[in-house]
């Protein structure tokens, strides 16, 4: 049986005049387009460039919901309710589905940012509120999550078609979850060690974690960095990569 | 032939932990609710409530779509392109009728707020972008604009359901435009005169002007100011007056 | 030797269209006004006319910092560095003493809001980046927090003069801290139960704990809530019967 | 008589995760930073570390307040009345200062920004409301204004010291202002033709209109764009064009 790997990158996350990442070259590597809010980052003009430019070079349209945190860009945690989960990720998502629309697109999937996402991941209320804000909005939709954690059991409660994500470039602790960037080892710097690990999670289900014991994951998807400056590079390479694995590279929420 | 006229207020421009208007009221009086979408007012939570609750008492869902200024309460013009507003305006019609969605219930309307209505009242190119994102987002919505305005043409030409908006409180010049607030005469502060000038706009389809001419006007829906005190009182008597002369009142956008 | 108390209330919590508070009443009351400084409420107008009130009426002027949330008051935790905490302090007491400045006056104190004041309460290198930031801007200024708390130990440690804060009408638990509102006893609403436990703060330097222990306490100022509609009778009630105890109400921070 | 020319450039319009500017390599090069204030750009955090810089470098510091429009940059006119530019110029001055103070040094001039800076040069009631506030805050403050521009007079009669601002890239009409950038004129894109520009300005104080007439102009400082790729090459280049004419680069702040 021939193994399947969507390719997902966050995009979008311009903001009015100020740009980042290099959206347009990454589209002709990804699968699938995680495309900002708005409470991140991506104005309503970047929504809309964005979104077409995924649908014209057929990449899967989904949204990329955060806190209210242009400031800290989405990566600070703020207590929030399960409620404002589901209000903001429902009005998030929302917003990003009627660019698709208007295009003559549509909504695919949804993966949180940042600390939103990685709040869903070990909060299970927050999680549920999120999976349910999803499937009020249209129960086809696929949610992304981190591999094994409560965003993807949610998910799966909600009766969501679910992405688990994996990382290549992060390292793993024996329960799944990824080493703390608190930590020295929590980075694989080396690119062809980030490639084995991701053939690996693929082909065998399997991620060696840091400790040096073989931790059991589902990888559906992948997360291509798109704001750091080798993404393209990496992108192309990890795909020639999944080809001589014999490893199908295609969205999951199409 | 009986005549028909739609109530419409704007509603849920609450925002966090400050409030405005009675909504929850007013609700019982209006056919169609203009709802904050988060631009000028209505943070996802307040969306939320007021779709729910306007849902429940079976009045008209529409997305009350704004410049970004919550400081300014939308009321401020900002100089942008078209292109900006199109984007801006479907960004918000697309958060609000997610909620629409969720709860069972679907858009039926848009209505621009404050500074973006009157700037496309008398801009032909920001009008059809307004119209456009409408369009664009579903055919079946019904554009609100005022009586005879850019917005009301841009409307009919994008083939929309359109619906000329009448104010009960507020004077007209003899080209059919409001009197500019800076002027003395520009409002209507005795009731009666407020629901004479609806019944013979309705009845008629004329006003007259402070002029003294008579204009000819085409009256779809009447605004109630929902953030004055008086307007559940308002309402409850132009009810009144309009049934009893024989003046249906009806939601325009089922 | 007379007893002295200040009474501070937050103030210039509107924004733009959105009211909150009797500013103009409770300032005949109080001594200290907290002044919202535009993170969690409070526009460039609206602290204008606060500050203006509050020096017309000769209550001291101090700053009231938040966490940037203007959608969540300023009540939710984020997570931020001290680093971080001390800029945006810095800035927001920087915005409300250049209003102090051009009307004559000058900032006495600064007490932060909400989540934050909660996080720099228990969170020491947050206490003192809060503290270096009140110093670098103005050694005179007295920095107010919870009594006992972190942030007052910092300001100790600053060399600041400091207010320890206390509340008429909050349960303390036996280490002096707050009974948490999450738990049933945690309000005190009966009005004389909250002026006793004033009084005896003041007189004795002591509270009774729900676990009925006595704790030693530091009241130099206290906190009138007012955004609750019986915040004016009370900050009149409290007022009389200091008095009749022979306590002096003084703003602290001149 | 040796001429003195200051060089400006707007600085600090990163804004969180984005960037904006080479401000490092352009301190080296002007003698004013103006720091944006975080209403069009500039967060807390990069105010703190622009002003740093500025003063370890020994360039002026400037504030650069704007309209709040973060998504617009600070480039769309937004209708405010005079007295909300007073109060939003003032807090955003008091705001900047605040970190200048806590760093040893003192803010020495305020530029307005884009779309405020444009209004403010041909409305005269708005150049009087943020006159008055530069003043009320510091009457030592230099006011920054477009030469001759309505803005330099309202310095002048509220008794500020004024710096008149030229630029070099930007072609003149008969009557003194910029060629708007609508026009296909507007912009001189040929360096040599600049950096002329400029020094007859300074040394004759004269600049010959598009319509070939010459146009009188007091030149003051010089905008040095620092959004431009090319900003760090040209400031090095037309410092050593001033230099080479005897022309002295000072900041008119200090």
């Amino acid at each position: 049986m021939m193994r399947t790997l969507d390719l997902n990158c966050d995009m979008g996350e311009a903001f009015g005049a100020w740009h980042m990442g290099e959206d347009a070259a990454l589209l002709d590597h990804v699968t699938s387009a995680n495309i900002a809010c708005g409470f991140h980052a991506g104005d309503p003009g970047t929504i809309h460039r964005t979104v077409k430019m995924a649908i014209e070079k057929g990449v899967a349209v989904g949204a990329h919901p955060s806190l209210p945190d242009l400031q800290g860009f989405g990566r600070r945690a703020i207590a929030i309710a399960p409620a404002e989960a589901y209000d903001m990720v429902l009005y998030q998502i929302g917003a990003v589905a009627a660019f698709a629309r208007s295009l003559g697109g549509r909504l695919s999937h949804v993966k949180a940012h940042g600390a939103l996402y990685n709040m869903a991941a070990r909060d299970g209320s927050l999680a549920r509120a999120i999976a349910k804000a999803v499937k009020d909005f249209d129960p086809r939709l696929v949610l992304f999550g981190l591999a094994g954690s409560e965003l993807v059991r949610a998910g799966h409660e909600a009766g969501l078609r679910v992405a688990n994500e994996v990382f290549a470039d992060r390292t793993y602790q024996p329960d799944g979850s990824l080493t703390p960037r608190s930590q020295q080892n929590s980075v694989i710097h080396d690119v062809e060690s980030a490639i084995a690990q991701v053939k690996r999670m693929v082909g065998e289900g399997k991620v060696r974690s840091v400790q040096g014991t073989d931790v059991e994951v589902v990888a559906d998807t992948l997360c291509i960095h798109g704001d750091e400056p080798t993404a393209v590079e990496f992108a192309r390479r990890i795909r020639r990569a999944l080809a001589d694995s014999s490893i199908r590279v295609a969205p999951i929420g199409h």
